[in-house]
């Protein structure tokens, strides 16, 4: 975040000031070419100018008319491990940014990384969740709306971010079982498979769908852009001034 | 946070410019007594100034004098239970307001009361401080700076927090231990000393002592009015422009 100094406020609105009564000097040369005339209007334009902005910016300071309150959202994305959900939000982030809007893209991943030793048992996963929960809410004081994406199996859980923060929308990333072991490429469907990994979600532990997403996109069928398109597009309506 | 409409911008520009243009016909009404021409010469103003007004605008949007860049502090107060970190951090807090910068308060019992079940052993508090740092470091990625105040009794904790967060400003609150339990009006301090706190910093826990704090509040000498006054002329001496 920029701010203005009070110098180049100072500098741009002088620098205004000589061009705009200098323009007001010469038209009125160029209509009585009078210069003495001209001079003297270019001068008491320049002191009534000024008083008046001063009181037209006030006036307006009182006018509420189209003065519009941002309301930070929290855009959930919720499905099975490797349904898509991070990169769809990364598509989805990379969109919104262009609205120039505060916002911060959270990731399961990036906070496991920098918060370890947390563990997937459904308390360990409630208790996690809750953590990011308040991470949003605190942004959303702040003004900042988030993108985040984690598989937050549980209802409960869902229902817990959704009472913490504010707007919430949630987006189910929806995706056959078959399609999320095709594109594991690290194998970790398959270690699950083996009972190498503990509490994995889709193979020993629950996802229970989601009862009333705001959004449902089936990634075996819609492709990044068009899921896209759909969620700004959501966004866009029920958000944007 | 607030926006400007569209709406409200165009709004706004018209009023000012029939403002303006008025203003001009008169004055030059009242030099050459020629409605007329006074009226041409508003209309030929309007015209012009609205070019001249972008030009003006686009050749300041390439200069680089007076914008500078809000670079977001991470206050940490340190200190014994009881010392009065929290009554300073929210006097400070009150003050800094008043700036009209993005700014969030972080208290340990907020925090705490949000997120339960974090116990008070060494790896514990380690962890939990971990995570704050990391919702400072986010909220500074989006221009937010914090006020935090949590006891943090160890250096190698600070310094993780003073690692991960930019402009780490560390207040050391010191107060003796006498004048801690002097203030303690719940009687956390006599439950710790007779065993029924585990883990309680001051008592059966250690309180490293910062070693190279940036400011140190003596709250057995300093008054909160004056200790507030030194907070806050440091931060507008080091991160205000």
């Amino acid at each position: 975040m920029y701010i203005e100094t009070k110098k180049r406020s100072l500098l741009k609105g002088i620098s205004w000031r000589f061009i705009a009564t200098t323009t007001t000097i010469i038209i009125v040369y160029f209509f009585f070419g009078r210069l003495d005339l001209a001079i003297a209007a270019g001068f008491l334009e320049t002191l009534a100018k000024i008083l008046l902005y001063f009181f037209h910016e006030r006036a307006w300071q009182k006018i509420k008319f189209g003065k519009q309150r941002i309301e930070p959202f929290n855009l959930w994305f919720t499905g099975l491990p490797l349904s898509g959900k991070s990169t769809l939000a990364d598509a989805v982030y990379t969109e919104l940014n262009k609205l120039d809007i505060p916002l911060e893209r959270i990731d399961s991943k990036d906070i496991r990384d920098v918060i370890p030793n947390v563990g997937f048992k459904r308390d360990d996963r409630h208790q996690h969740l809750t953590r990011v929960g308040h991470l949003i809410k605190t942004l959303q004081n702040n003004s900042v709306s988030a993108i985040a994406s984690f598989i937050s199996p549980y209802t409960e859980t869902r229902q817990a971010i959704a009472d913490m923060t504010n707007n919430y929308i949630e987006v189910y990333v929806k995706a056959d079982i078959e399609t999320c072991i095709a594109r594991d490429k690290t194998g970790i469907y398959l270690k699950a498979q083996a009972g190498e990994l503990q509490n994995f979600t889709g193979v020993s532990d629950v996802f229970e769908q989601p009862v009333h997403p705001d959004i449902i996109i089936d990634s075996n069928k819609q492709s990044i852009a068009e899921a896209t398109q759909i969620i700004v597009t959501f966004i866009k309506k029920h958000y944007m001034p």
